[in-house]
């Protein structure tokens, strides 16, 4: 490699490791802000954390960055570059043009905006006050349009918005994967519904101990293999895993006194999240391939664990004894009825308290939604009405109020159109990860029965977890199950789990 | 003020503004190190921190900021720029001056020296191993005289390294006082050690419950005025306090099973550093100066609160009860008894172990090593012989190993010479500032008495905590006291004490 070129991959490498520093000096500020930093130095921390993300956002769109690119990425050069290097160069040209064409201008008016309509729809969801919430949502609307403007339409102009959260993932490849998905499950839940042998899940909503829930959500994690020495468990208002390096992954939970698994599977949940920021091979530490490759795969991981693994009859046949010791006396069910119990199905109106199969629906029809909007020119006034007849036609059900329907959700306040997908399609990708597993692990029930539940860990640190971003979800799907993405493994999955709990 | 000045006091403003948010997002970073980051994190952690505070450096010592400095302090503008731009304007130069007188590469191998030092210190300490220490000592002894030749020595050389913690302070002002302070308290020491009146403290030694301790400290930092809101308490292996903002001050404490008051004595302690910063006026938020004005002050704050209040008749008077009560049937004895047995005199080995009244010996025998070092020549080899002569002299008792003698204290081995006077100088500034309470806010000894500590921190708010760094330690004493430092203070409070304790 030339001289020049060899500077240009140092000084290149250097800007990727300030700029991972930042996002993790960051991280720790944000992971404070939301687990118990005091509220009256909120103000003056804003503007500390405004002042890290100005630099880093400085670093990340410099003219220096865009040369080094530049040079790295000529004939005769890349090919020579390492595996890593190669991919940082194409993930750093990437993030540069989407920055580089937005003019920090307009940026930051944006940002104010989108601020100002979140607080307006925490407003707007209390008072089930949509009217007063509509001018703003066509505000964020209309800036994400001109910066689909500036970065340039896809296929078609919603594609652009997917590619941010889930890299290569397409309206046409959506539209089929949902579609099949939709076919299959809508007459699922029907068949449901209409099951005679509906499980009883009371038992589940008494007064639990809030101490012991956390010592058993404690011993989970630790089961499943999260190492203590590598994170730690806090408690916040809404649940989050936080990678800020391979050796310090935080997550929260929140403790409901009434619930005695809300906690747990949330522990769950974003102990999968955190396991796989914790397992990225050590030489991508330092850069910014060293976290999940996507929204979509990340969520198929903190939904693995969560509900295939988690919400199996297996786990439950292993841990249920450990539960009950820690409530005496609160939990004389049987094991099969609290798996049922665990596992029902029910059309509901609000997304984050949907089961298994529903959720899919409820991310079906934002997905719809927001093709609506940048696709067909949807305006804010029109959603409530598109809202409540989609939730009729797949889930049955009309919302009476607006802060139960279409402003339920924070996401399109803070101007996340695109990321609703990648709720399903970590759904999708855990089912189709776990077909393979199954093929690939014999007796991986009978290890999740035994509560030996390294080997499965194991197994996606290897095939998924240790890879960072270094492979694209595409990629990653491709070279683990040795096929595209096919909604057909989550709609058999649903299916099998659901014909035994219902007796379909 | 001409156009020119303008744009250079907005982006000297701009510049203060920044090195502030770089403080505040590297302290919430090192709070999180001594609160429980996991351990696997660390190394990267550092890494983000180092290239935190690089770009801080690069800051604080560019020279744009030279260049406004210069122009700010022209005659004919700096006169007609606010009281606290020409204070900010005037620390900064002087900070700015220390800064760029060394060269990056020297200061970086000094870093690096420093902490290998820190390392070995550690080691030696753990294995009574002075002789593998030595060598250690003698480099950051040298790096530190390579950095006051840079710097320039003042009146002598050690004066350099006084004024980096304490502005304005100087050896001859430092023998003066300490030599008041030595001459009157070795002979009450003596005259304590020699009388027949000595309390009983074995009581205070028990088991006592951990929440029921955490408890008890809460609510004495709820009646010091500290706030909740603008706080946190955590735990960690060493207590201290770190302001963020106003708005965010966080203390830590460390709860000994076996002892009921060190964890409270420590709280009250840093509660009492928290209470300066939490209460330093807005005008100064977001500025370097708004925060103590040196180390002596801020001790004198945490020490105010710890010995003169917390450690009063008064206090336990009112509060001896509320404690009890927390510990049902293990604290049978009299205030007088509780009172006595928390302010026992005994010459000792530890400097952090010491009371109220040996504390002082233990520090100026530091103060006279560090003279001898910087201004004599003694090297590492001389030191274990000096400190054993000093503490027979001083104290009357020798160290039998290194670990409970010379290498007793982490300072040294950071290079933080000319930091031990701080604790000392907290004291006396403490009993100085008490005497001008007691005559100006009448029944300040009722007030405790009554449990109605405010107006006692209102009183230091308004006269000491709100000012910050806008005015000189030297400036505050006198603006306060009426008068410049004086031991005599000192010497008559612990005199009137212990002549009531010991009844001599």
């Amino acid at each position: 490699m030339a001289e020049e070129n060899k500077t240009a991959l140092s000084q290149f490498r250097e800007t990727i490791h300030k700029i991972k520093s930042y996002e993790e000096a960051l991280g720790v500020l944000y992971w404070d802000l939301r687990t118990g930093a005091p509220r009256k130095g909120m103000d003056t921390r804003s503007e500390a954390i405004g002042m890290l993300s100005g630099d880093m956002f400085k670093l990340q769109t410099s003219p220096e960055l865009g040369e080094w690119l530049s040079a790295l990425e000529q004939k005769g050069t890349y090919e020579n570059l390492s595996e890593i290097d190669q991919r940082l160069v194409t993930e750093t040209r990437k993030d540069y043009d989407r920055s580089v064409k937005i003019p920090p201008k307009l940026y930051q008016e944006y940002v104010v905006i989108a601020a100002q309509t979140e607080n307006k729809w925490e407003e707007a969801k209390a008072e089930n006050d949509y009217e007063s919430f509509r001018p703003y949502l066509d505000k964020v609307i209309s800036y994400t349009s001109q910066f689909i403007d500036l970065w340039g339409a896809k296929a078609t102009r919603y594609d652009t918005l997917l590619d941010q959260y889930e890299p290569g993932m397409t309206v046409a490849e959506l539209d089929h994967v949902f579609g099949g998905l939709r076919e299959k499950l809508v007459p699922l839940a029907a068949a449901i519904a209409a099951s005679p042998h509906q499980p009883d899940k009371s038992f589940l909503r008494q007064s639990f101990d809030k101490e012991a829930q956390k010592s058993f959500s404690l011993y989970i994690l630790e089961q499943m293999g999260y190492d203590f020495e590598a994170g730690r468990l806090d408690e916040s208002a809404h649940p989050f895993a936080t990678g800020l390096n391979p050796g310090d992954v935080r997550i929260t939970t929140r403790y409901l006194a009434d619930d005695v698994t809300s906690a747990l599977f949330g522990t769950i949940h974003e102990g999968g999240h955190a396991l796989y920021e914790q397992n990225i091979m050590p030489e991508l530490t330092g850069t910014t391939l060293s976290t999940g490759t996507s929204m979509g795969i990340h969520e198929s991981q903190s939904r693995f664990w969560e509900n295939v693994i988690g919400r199996s009859r297996p786990f439950w046949e292993r841990y249920f004894g450990e539960l009950q010791r820690r409530f005496p006396g609160q939990l004389d069910v049987s094991v099969d009825q609290f798996y049922r119990g665990n596992n029902t199905v029910q059309p509901s109106l609000i997304r984050i308290e949907a089961d298994e199969l529903t959720y899919n629906l409820h991310i079906i029809i934002r997905y719809e939604i927001e093709k609506l909007i940048f696709n067909s020119g949807a305006k804010a006034a029109d959603l409530p009405e598109i809202w409540n007849d989609k939730y009729k036609e797949y889930l049955g059900i009309v919302p009476p109020t607006y802060a139960e329907g279409v402003l339920q959700d924070v996401h399109w306040s803070g101007g996340a159109f695109g990321y609703f997908p990648s709720y399903s399609l970590g759904n999708m990708y855990a089912a189709q990860f776990a077909d393979t597993m199954e093929r690939e692990l014999p007796g991986m029930w009978s290890l999740v029965g035994e509560g030996n539940l390294i080997p499965i860990k194991e197994w996606l640190k290897e095939r998924i977890y240790r890879y960072g971003k270094l492979r694209t979800p595409s990629e990653l799907v491709s070279s683990v199950t040795g096929k595209p993405l096919d909604p057909q493994y989550l709609v058999d999955y649903l299916t099998k789990k659901y014909t035994d709990i219902y007796k379909l």
